[in-house]
């Protein structure tokens, strides 16, 4: 019984695209347990930041380019999800789920998500098909869906945002996740708590294991 | 008794640059086993490969920059690597270890080593202290140090150019490490021989494992 996870990734590099520690931990996890994943990218461009002066450089890349640096080259544009395709979907964080996915970067509370993947999310949910998250990634939710009860750990400007979209936020340790059986959502901190890679890899593990637990084909 | 290792990053990316799963697994693999790792990359340009396309786009970058993305902004110039100060050294795979690393990519068996990495590699050889390597990256230990036993899996053209090269190839399974104890090399063949991501996690465990049991301090 093999279940096919998409993957949503938002670049290729903790400041302007997916956290790639957490964004390889997903994958991985989903192929330890047997199953398929397939990745996606929006076809937006990313304002690409140098990561060893942490500045912005001027200069764009595409998303879905950058993005399949993680997946090795195998990548669909996000628009093109078929969810009915899929067991579930995974978010991993890193800025750019609140640079590209999002402008909650920017924005704070008045963020807004990109459109495709708010549809494709509503569709996963409507669906009844589990969404995993981490690190910054489960603003999305609290965005997409109010009321939805996640974590990013303990941070109290990002949990205190989360509760001003509507959001509940329960505050959870490195390897913790939070599951809100209602939503069939999963979310652990990554990055935004761990101090760790191998945290990180703890805390991802048992996020895809609990969503694919919760998904039913 | 916590270890240093050096890890040498070539890039961030299978095509150009240093695979992103291979060298995510060895920061992983170094920190679970509660030692701390230091990235350091070459101050040179890589060749931007489209890693959708496969195609080389005519821009460059820059190796460390694009290194960093892999350590989350922590990274140094090799040329400033003290081996004095590390207890092992490792060098994961991707096209950047053919690439930006050594030319082997394109220049096969008439190949030849950046200069800084080959007086690093030498150095700790020198000092005793174990290299390890996965994927293509053994190819670099058989030009520096002729005779030396590696594995890059079961490839028969690179095995070959490592015969020609004066390397010992030692075939192996996906998570096999092969260990040369004189020189106290450590490979594995990752995605030379890996079709799953989780499989290269598996190998990359091994071979940290016995590189961190080889190093004395």
């Amino acid at each position: 019984m093999s279940k096919l996870v998409a993957v949503i990734l938002s670049g290729c590099g903790v400041y302007d695209g997916s956290e790639i520690h957490e964004a390889t931990a997903v994958l991985r996890s989903i192929a330890k347990l047997g199953y398929t994943y397939k990745c996606f990218a929006p076809l937006t461009k990313l304002n690409t930041v140098n990561h060893v002066t942490g500045k912005n450089d001027n200069t764009k890349r595409s998303v879905l380019e950058e993005s399949a640096r993680i997946s090795r080259g195998e990548i669909s544009p996000l628009k093109d999800l078929d969810t009915s395709k899929f067991s579930a979907v995974v978010l991993p964080g890193g800025f750019g789920a609140a640079k590209n996915l999002s402008d909650f970067a920017f924005k704070g509370t008045e963020m807004s998500v990109n459109s495709t993947l708010e549809r494709k999310l509503n569709e996963f949910k409507n669906e009844n098909k589990p969404i995993g998250a981490c690190c910054i990634a489960p603003v999305i939710l609290s965005k997409v869906f109010p009321k939805c009860k996640i974590t990013i750990g303990n941070d109290p400007n990002v949990s205190s945002a989360i509760k001003q979209l509507g959001g509940i936020h329960e505050e959870k340790l490195e390897t913790e996740i939070c599951v809100d059986m209602e939503n069939k959502f999963v979310t652990t901190p990554a990055y935004m708590r761990c101090t760790r890679i191998d945290q990180v890899f703890d805390g991802v593990d048992n996020m895809v294991k609990k969503v694919l637990e919760l998904s039913k084909k």
